[in-house]
């Protein structure tokens, strides 16, 4: 998907909310444990309730390979089943060297046909350029997270001054262009969002921490929007696991127009529409 | 495995090596594409040519994500087919928040039921401490990496005079113990490998790039073994791939025999059996 197709599905939806899919066998409602693959049967009704209102699906691939061959299937058929002008997030972190990283991009944008992996950086510019080489596909790297641990090393500080987070989004924006590279950005950091907007005033980011992890979307916003907006805000389990009944669908759709109706007051006080 | 059980293995095997099983259907002998598995046969041969000669193999999983949920099966299956006294290594480079991490611990350790995994340390401490509550597993984490991209961010110095993998080496050798926890240090960088083990003397450091990547089996002994031996020496291309005919086992025997000898030489060198 390209920036222009992403950019016009923002507008027309008049949202930038992605759904995490983080599928999850212990977390689904009971009843669809009497299906061949619940997990595809949950993302199903999710989509189905969703898709309207929403521009990403992400799938996690962790939950998917937690149960094995059979999971990837569920994975393969989720994908499968992401309407194709939304555009499906591989959430996968991988990254290797260059010959490993390659096989990871054949995987996730060759057989699952997702739009876009997420990557994570300290292998540097081999370890993630394999997956640059693809039309239309973008490469997510991980920037700055918002998880307690992101205090053990990406806000430590160079000689220069510089923190490593900031130095990862200057370096890896290098490697390809905003038209293939996006970076995830904690929404718990929203403090920070201000000056990474400024370091890269162009490019998408992923907002993940909305929601369950506590971010605040209209601070991110305030801080972070560009005139191509460049945010995907993603939420995962305060949406799918909105509910944990036969309701689950709808109570995921309620939550999905919450935010939604949010982003288009956002879209509408930013002149996007 | 216990780090008894696997320097017990060293000595009874006078050898430290780990054979990558990187598979590639573009890269196995044409007759094994006959059978219905063909990675599987063709690692299920290497296992039996070189399973005396080796205390680890190190199935690298983008090799078998590559093809889907069929390619998982052929990793399952080699694992199963793994003899339990060799060491089990999933070289898939994970890590994220702490619930996902969760479940990419319980993939790999539960369902795939490999004995070590490696991970990537960029989100920090619990991103990585859920693969540490197992029992006799391993974490085997990225510390400082023989590719190319490793000068970008890995080499990079903080105010303290600290670089990026030293700060990375030391912080995570808190996480755990030199009991289940492991680090990845790249033979092509021999030179920093005296440093290294001064700053980590028990650990065992998974050595890649001796090979098809070129670092130097004795200068990384020299500078690096310890009283328990404290490395493991992947080799994968050069091993796997030394042959591309009906031979390939017996020339992947032939080749992992040219570094056991030399792996013993070692150990009687430094009075280790």
């Amino acid at each position: 998907m390209s920036r222009e197709l992403l950019f016009d599905s923002i507008v027309k939806k008049k949202s930038f909310l992605c759904v995490g899919l983080d599928t999850d066998l212990d977390k689904i409602p009971g009843h669809l444990l009497e299906f061949d693959d619940p997990i595809f049967e949950f993302n199903k009704a999710i989509i189905n309730a969703t898709s309207d209102l929403v521009v990403a699906y992400k799938p996690n691939t962790a939950f998917y390979e937690a149960y094995g061959p059979k999971g990837m299937e569920s994975l393969k058929k989720t994908i499968d089943y992401i309407p194709s002008d939304i555009m499906c997030i591989a959430d996968a972190k991988r990254a290797d060297i260059g010959n490993t990283s390659r096989r990871y991009a054949e995987s996730y944008f060759n057989y699952y046909k997702a739009d876009a992996i997420t990557v994570a950086p300290y292998m540097g510019d081999d370890s993630i350029k394999p997956f640059l080489g693809y039309d239309n596909k973008w490469v997510i790297i991980l920037g700055l997270t918002s998880n307690p641990g992101s205090h053990d090393f990406q806000q430590l500080k160079f000689e220069s001054g510089e923190a490593l987070y900031e130095r990862v989004l200057t370096t890896c924006a290098q490697y390809g262009t905003s038209d293939n590279i996006m970076f995830v950005v904690g929404a718990t950091k929203a403090e920070y969002m201000k000056k990474i907007r400024t370091l890269l005033p162009e490019h998408f980011f992923l907002v993940p921490g909305v929601g369950a992890q506590g971010g605040d979307l209209l601070s991110v916003c305030s801080n972070a929007i560009n005139d191509k907006v460049g945010l995907l805000i993603n939420s995962s389990r305060s949406i799918i696991y909105a509910s944990k009944e036969e309701d689950f669908a709808d109570q995921a759709r309620a939550k999905s127009l919450e935010l939604q109706l949010q982003m288009a007051n956002v879209l509408q006080k930013y002149d996007l529409l």
